[in-house]
């Protein structure tokens, strides 16, 4: 594993928000970028499909609502309303209240690049899984010592 | 003023964080993504350039070491060390600790897109200022009750 070449893989791709109302929340995001509201996806996913871990843990009742706008082309705001079960999302919202919940970067080799911010940043996984869809897979690190935020790692399997 | 016009020019722009020690924070992140280190700027100007207010007041003594570096090409990752002296930069510090401060859109008409935010979205400006050699000016609008985040226009005079 090159350190280099690993980094340069990674595409920052989203800044991510915990909300409580995401169709109020949608709602005037739409309205300040002047555009047509997003769908909001029901959840993130089945846990049969998802895996969801959290800590390493099987988490089959953590969940959230979604819904993406771009930012600029290549990089999404996304909105997460979280339900009520314990995961990243509900935690940080408990704890922090509604907000900016982390940064995500698009790579091909998201175990190999979260196991370098666990090495070499002091990074924990906090939560992973698969797409609702299977087609990739999460993985949030807490940076917050290091590199003072959330990372998300996506990956697309295709 | 017409709403549709300014919002389809405001340009995200970038992501800020505060942070205590901006140049062991920046050799992380430049580690991170493989570049060399930016140049840390010593301040964010002089008073009489800035001519930084915070709630409308002048506020002399504000002021932050600033690095820069890309996220992708036009979104810049924005490191902030404040001095001691109250500001938007300190006070969010001291509030809620390092991390992301803020997300930045870069606009032809910020004094047009704050009044906007401030009616149609609950803002509220906290400080503004000239850019350090007078070519542009901030300004940091709270924006937490109905964006849930804080959103900073740029603006470049030239």
């Amino acid at each position: 594993m090159e350190f280099k070449e690993i980094l340069n893989h990674a595409r920052f791709s989203q800044v991510g928000f915990v909300v409580r109302d995401i169709e109020a929340t949608k709602a005037l995001f739409a309205k300040l970028f002047n555009v047509e509201e997003p769908e909001t996806r029901p959840d993130a996913g089945q846990f049969e499909v998802t895996g969801t871990e959290i800590y390493g843990k099987p988490a089959p009742k953590a969940n959230a609502k979604l819904a993406f706008m771009d930012l600029v082309p290549g990089v999404q705001l996304e909105l997460i309303e979280p339900n009520e079960e314990p995961s990243v999302w509900r935690d940080a919202m408990e704890k922090y209240g509604e907000g900016i919940h982390h940064i995500a970067f698009n790579c091909e080799n998201a175990d190999e690049v979260a196991e370098l911010l666990v090495k070499e940043f002091g990074g924990t996984i906090e939560q992973r899984g698969k797409y609702g869809d299977a087609s990739g897979q999460y993985i949030y690190i807490d940076c917050f010592d290091q590199l003072k935020c959330r990372i998300e790692l996506l990956e697309s399997f295709r």
